[in-house]
């Protein structure tokens, strides 16, 4: 098998590391040997191993018909989808770690490859090296789906567990994650949501075989979260961390992107730095959880790799993917329930009592420095419930807690 | 995809209830209905669902040509395997749910499924639910696998979980463990190891491609670890876990089933009750965990359908799995490395630190009411310089710790 990487930055260059480094036992999984005839960059890197395979011009590899397969880490849009698209219009195996890509025309370019017996593949653009998308084609066919969680930006769970561990402010764990290169200078596609937002797209089309748009998705970041609200989540033996969440309510389904607090109970409670997890519930199987490095340069490269590993050995037949291109019609967020910490200044006690009704309320010690503040936890209500009362009271903040009392 | 089950017991009534719950998002998958056509058990049961599938006779399954798949359930070594192998060889493929069968003779089943160009599967024969097989053979395909450790024991689980969480003896929580239905009354094969030792026969010949003996593996149970054992572990900040391991250092390949202290830094450390997960160290990929439900009647059957699913999906073609016939040479467990906890009289607390050199001490508060005795951790040794130092003092009980001091 001769293959071409589209795009020598950093998980490019790392899948040419992990075919060089792992070659024979990969020849041996594949059943033949995988070789890079290509490399496609803008860029020179004279004097690089790969400075022999190296192209500047798309249409030298996809003219070349003893390319059987490509490996695409360009990332974007454009021109990710039209190289992509001509790839497996060539009758080409693509094997991508692009979630913006995939997000989008992931439906379309599956059934190109379903018409053509050729493979679009794509673990690596959900939680970095964790199989989770060939588990949910392949594993978990048996089940229906009732939800999806995944703690799937490492910048963000770096962010929060700093916070948590260490008592951080929000803007002090963002500056130490960017200085630690964990986070970009422009931080917005992480903290805001939108990256955890592309990749739950992804997941919920695949749990339930329909398409979820990215755009439907309703988001919230972290740049809302305090040192304040960690220590009140201490008190709570709670974590905070950013759930995307599918979930299946009846005949309901709702996607979405919010910060959380989750207890012990939650298999995601420990998941902590740079980590990424994803906890999948099915009707029969119940709680199934995937954990690993969810994204980084090898780790990455390594599910590439194995996405050509099976394209190599499907080599003639398509591998069914459930992804139709028809839109699955998500329910407003404000209908999806929850229960919510809840901030309000001291003076609105009475108020804040008389408007949420029954509350539990949480005390920090003396010690934490927080002052003139009544916190509470609510009953499980409906975000649109929920805004209904905040409106009433002066809330302080508020963070959505994946436990309720009942 | 006609079907038959051959053992209507826990499994294969789960299987029943699966197809029929999921049917119709699995035809969904499969790309066709599966159904059941017959069902193979001694017992007769009048009234049930599939009064009318049962037969009492292996032969009118395996000569009946509708039948692609056959699901066992039954357990144990006979009649299982001669069924499984006529199957196979007449050209129906195979899914089980049997440890013992697969662990000893995965080989050459999967080596006839290849030849028949039909499949042998066995998801459900490690972890229950937890997809771990198919990963094993299809998502890390492009990793070196360093290291393979497991829960995957749910009995000894909740035992040692209720020994952590509430101070139990062994004995009590034995008892407690048999009265949920979660541990058997001759309850040997679990707490002695074997059944962690099965598992990790099939784990390690997957990882390495090789075929794992049972028989080779070093087993050490649980019945050994006592409450007094627990205080230590707490104050260390440590579980104790009955740790399944296939390991790689160097050209040599260890696989032991022993309880062994861990600490929070391993993923494994909050796997609680009767909760497996399993933890795959790669080259390229680092950690990755898979992390579930290890046994029950529905989460073992959806893996099994799950695999009913692929054998009709891949009709006609064998899904590739490595796993040689021929033996890998295991090296002497004695020779493994690792850190130990140790506990001895107080009054060879001086003989303890000469014979054991720089030892890290551990101390109880004195409420812990336990009393005359010195307990340390030590270096990293192998299994064989711990038995000629321990061979000197009074070893009143000895852990094996995953981290080590350097």
């Amino acid at each position: 098998m001769k293959i071409a990487v589209l795009g020598y930055g950093t998980i490019g260059s790392g899948v040419v590391e992990v075919l060089e480094r792992n070659g024979e036992s990969i020849a041996k999984r594949a059943g033949e040997e995988i070789t890079v005839k290509y490399v496609l960059d803008l860029r020179e890197f004279p004097g690089s191993p790969i400075e022999d395979m190296l192209v500047h011009e798309f249409s030298t590899i996809a003219e070349d018909e003893e390319v059987g397969c490509v490996v695409e880490t360009m990332g974007g849009i454009e021109p990710a989808y039209s190289y992509v698209k001509e790839c497996l219009l060539r009758g080409k195996s693509v094997c991508t770690s692009n979630k913006a890509l995939v997000a989008k025309h992931g439906a379309e370019l599956l059934e190109i490859a379903r018409q053509k017996k050729i493979n679009f593949l794509f673990e690596a653009s959900v939680g970095g090296g964790i199989p989770i998308i060939r588990p949910l084609n392949q594993s978990l066919t048996s089940e229906e789906i009732l939800e999806i969680t995944g703690i799937v930006n490492g910048t963000t769970n770096y962010i929060l567990t700093k916070m948590s561990q260490e008592g951080a402010t929000f803007e002090a764990a963002l500056k130490e994650a960017q200085d630690l290169g964990y986070a970009e200078r422009n931080p917005e596609a992480d903290v805001e949501g939108h990256d955890a937002g592309r990749k739950l797209a992804i997941l919920a089309s695949l749990s339930y075989g329909m398409q979820v748009d990215f755009e439907d998705i309703y988001m919230e970041g972290i740049t809302k979260i305090t040192d304040t609200d960690f220590k009140y989540a201490e008190v709570l033996g709670a974590e905070i961390k950013l759930l995307a969440q599918g979930k299946k309510v009846e005949d309901k389904f709702y996607a979405m992107v919010t910060p959380k607090m989750i207890r012990e109970d939650n298999p995601l409670y420990s998941v902590r730095g740079v980590f990424n997890s994803i906890l999948v519930k099915g009707n029969t199987l119940g709680d199934v959880m995937f954990y690993g490095s969810g994204a980084g340069k090898l780790p990455t490269a390594s599910a590439v790799v194995a996405d050509v590993i099976d394209a190599t050995k499907h080599w003639g037949t398509n591998i069914t993917t459930i992804w139709s291109s028809k839109k699955l019609a998500l329910s407003d967020h404000k209908e999806a329930e929850s229960g919510f910490f809840v901030r309000v200044p001291e003076a609105e006690e009475a108020k804040a009592r008389e408007v949420f009704g029954e509350v539990e309320e949480v005390k920090l010690s003396a010690a934490a420095g927080v002052v003139g503040e009544f916190a509470f936890l609510t009953k499980k209500m409906s975000e649109k419930a929920f805004e209904e009362k905040a409106a009433k009271v002066t809330v302080l903040n508020r963070i959505r807690t994946e436990w309720t009392a009942e």
